[in-house]
């Protein structure tokens, strides 16, 4: 069965299969100290510059989680997006692991507007309140869109003049990327990011995500954070490998063209059928849709996929690195008969 | 390179490898609702019977945290013994993520006897002290000895005397269950056991681990749980296929068989060398021994291995599914050279 | 110096002071096992209804916080006021002891209105998001207003309808309770409250909260969490004492009559000055008002106030038990001088 | 009645009484901004030294706990003798708070040696192991004994030496300085302590303990740390003129001399009859005696203890500031008659 339903429903790429399938082999110490694991991170510097850290952990909530607990108190608080993927769909992980509060700014397109991160700074001092330490950013945004770089490098340039850190989930960073046609270290890092979740998972690995610290230091505790939050592979050579399939060649930027494009191909065949309205603009490899309420069950049968928005019959199609025109076809296909 | 270091410095066994190959083709519901995570959760109910309730986890110390979660408020406590993996190698995860204190009880064989137990149980309804609410066992112990059935029995027995469940750290459940030649269920739920950590990393696969919840609805809100602690898996087949490959064939003995014989064939072979002296019972897949001190480095340097006891100079050698009969030729001929 | 800052800026009514310094004579077992505390927990059974169970605890915020704590698992959520005490001035306790997120709801009165719950409760039983278990009012609220007890019953029915508990941060209830002239159990237990943060600082206490549970069993363990959350006090005779002196005869209802008396006067005689705005209903001892900037800090520095929102030059001034006619005067008369 | 129960079954010294009766005029601003707590604050400058900061909480339980929180990070763990109050008598306040582990060492009179902290000490930097940060010893201890200046300097030197930190409970600590005729200062903080839980309320205080840091800097963040663990009194005013007249004063003095000189006399008298054993060092005001098991009861009934281990049939009497001798002559009387 072909599915719309996110890009995690699509299984590994062949390539970093094979790179784990030649990781298996002879012994290596646990938990990190790998020749493979050496490698990978070493990759990560090459892609990010000298100075940087990064660590490598097995999910997306764990990466936004953790980047967060290495950097707050438990009195501190992080700014996000209302949509955001840490404040809707983390099971309250970031509360439970760090304490801290999540502070919500209203959003329409997935992005934060820096005049509304303004009211969460009225009370900072004052001990009643919690403290921001964090703004935290998903590139691209939950609802498919994109920060252009100078908006990146704005709300940097903000945090750091209140005191504040940039963490980016960016668990499709790969679909950002290559939609920007820019380098990670430019679309994070060069415009002032201090943390970035980094996902693989998405992009074709089996598992895996790394958090990426940008300025020095800001990670010097992390092993006995990761550690202690259960999120130290024991053979971690096998997730280092991935990285270094995916990240260490282009295949995420193949994996991720194939994702983005498939998404424009869908939503420009889609467009045409009549009753089907495209809801917001494709930037990466998310399309929303308002489609008929009544063709929602039958279509999901065939191909699955989420609702977005159950009021305003609103669903959401991602494509993968493995979709294909074909599965398109077949999904326009139905979606026009049954209209 | 050999190594003893742990058996998780091995990679993963081909069966395991295949079947994970096997299951990356198409779409899959993601977090869990696919066809693999069917089918192994039902080669469970096959291994311990109808009612229970089996979870996958990333690694050993979240199977045995999240197992403590789930039926521990944070004033209540644990009771294991001072040499348990949960008490000394989880970093004060059980802790951290619970809020429970550990109540140790003196251990020299790795095992809890019950009259140990008795002067953490004079408080209760007090409510200035933790309320014990759990014992927990490791079997095979962090020593490399084995619990008997009737003395889980009897632990059981007292436990459920005392208003407490008993969990068994399995994390190397398969080689405890090939050595004393019973089933899963047998030394687990048949002896009264009611939460199991059982163990896949240890014993060939590449990551994953399972809680196995023996009473009916003691995991009830363990989806929660489990999504909140950042375990839960979005392309969980590739952990299911391998619980497939291991347990639902007899894949698990034959590598825990491995395991243990070739520790008794170190064991035999070094305790012939002048100066080795095997100071622990070899029960399964540990080998413990007193060498002398100088010769520990450059043993190290051909075949890493752990010192379990700096000031005894005592080492801990682990054997494997993959480790062979020359590589432990290869060890002792060089144990004997350098003594 | 007088001030309109906060009820807690008053003292202790010397009617409380007496009872706890007739209660300062011979031993008492400590921690609650004492004459006064059987006494004053009778006290609130008489108040309430029989099946009730009371425990004190230090502070609001505690009462509050432990409210959550016994009624919520960590992946269960809180739905409140964007205004509540709990959201903005609990400096994330509430996430930080309990591991839960709370989730706001826009208000403009300080109310929370049933519609913009409904949004909060679209993904039950779905793993990625916090499970809502608790609705929590406050009555009055943090805008100094009322919700009639139509309302609360409307709240409460549909709290049970979704599965989910009333609570009611009472740190005013007194207020409310002498404003609407009905008993504290008829505005509560009787409307379909659950929990409820029952003040008593500012009502004329010198310290200590009750928390009432009103369903049977729902604080069973509550000795356990009120230890371990640090709030159980050691002499609690001279909690129980002022709690006796405070609710045991009409001294509650002198008091909140007083500060409520004194809001209304304070409005009718601030109203009449030009540019001076009441900005919000007056239903118990609080004055909102707008009042020209560059005036604030004059007035401020002979009877203290807060500033509620620094961009609209809107105030808050609290009356309290001791507030007097001529404080009242004094400050009028200031006010009109310098506008 | 009277009892021997423990210090804080007495009620509160009549001077404290008057000083907080003092206290209760006029409005105040809350949460700590009053003169009362500013002079007390400056009390302590006087007590311990200039650069020193303080915090007045509610409990002792959460003077030792917030102590751990200001310093420790949740991987991090605090070393304690087995019969410290904060690993026996908290609920696990310690471990849910701060998610750090107390590493426990054995202790038979209260103490701790240096050579059992050793053990503790040999995992530095190693992930899988929490890492000791903070040595916690009981100023007198909970068995009624007291640390030698040149002990408690010892104990600074080597915590020091590993990067760890010193804190002291002292509950107690007026009774420890009382008994060795030093300043509050010389016993702490000129032995090189770091961190002071200074006990107020068994001196003869309603309520209220205080944490003293001693280094520059160690506390920057306390405010919200008190804040978010629900520890800040709104009416302070009535915590710090309570410490204003038990330590602006000799009272402190007056107090624990008496306590302690009537454990002694105690002491002296029960040692006489036949069948009553002090089984530990009276250096303070415990004394711990071996007596009949069958006279136990009795003599509950008539003036309440606690017993201290049901097996050796030891009991613990505690004395008080208020306790008189024929509060003892009547209870050695009961004593001898039932023997």
């Amino acid at each position: 069965m072909r599915m719309f339903a996110s890009d995690n429903a699509s299984g590994v790429h062949p390539e970093v299969f094979r790179a784990m399938l030649a990781a298996n082999r002879d012994h290596e110490v646990s938990y990190g100290d790998d020749i493979y694991t050496e490698q990978a991170l070493k990759m990560f510097r090459e892609l990010f510059g000298e100075e940087i850290m990064t660590w490598f952990v097995f999910t997306g909530t764990a990466a936004n989680t953790l980047s967060v607990q290495s950097v707050c108190k438990s009195w501190q608080a992080v700014i996000c997006a209302e949509t955001a993927h840490m404040q809707v769909d983390e099971c309250g992980a970031p509360e439970k692991f760090t304490g801290c509060k999540l502070l919500t700014v209203p959003s329409h397109d997935g992005k934060i507007h820096i005049e509304d991160i303004l009211p969460h700074l009225t009370e900072v001092g004052f001990e009643h309140h919690v403290q921001p330490r964090v703004i935290s950013i998903t590139q691209p945004t939950e609802l498919g869109t994109l920060y252009r770089l100078d908006e990146i490098e704005a709300i940097a340039r903000f945090a750091h003049e209140h005191n504040l850190l940039l963490h980016v989930d960016g668990a499709r960073i790969g679909n950002a990327a290559a939609a920007l046609g820019c380098s990670f270290r430019r679309m994070t890092r060069d415009c002032g990011v201090d943390i970035l979740s980094f996902g693989g998972t998405k992009n074709g690995m089996m598992y895996g995500e790394a958090i990426v610290f940008f300025p020095p230091h800001t990670s010097d505790d992390f092993k006995y954070i990761r550690k202690q939050s259960m999120q130290l592979a024991s053979k971690m050579r096998f997730i280092s490998s991935q990285f270094l399939a995916l990240f260490g060649t282009d295949l995420w930027k193949r994996n991720a063209d194939n994702a983005n494009r498939m998404a424009r191909y869908l939503a420009k065949k889609a467009s045409k059928i009549s009753r089907v309205e495209i809801t917001r603009p494709v930037e990466v490899n998310a399309v929303f849709a308002r489609i008929p309420r009544e063709t929602i069950e039958t279509l999901q049968e065939s191909t699955f996929f989420y609702i977005w928005d159950e009021t305003a019959s609103e669903v959401r199609w991602m494509t993968s690195w493995d979709t294909t025109e074909s599965d398109i076809d077949r999904f326009v296909e139905l979606l026009s008969d049954i209209n």
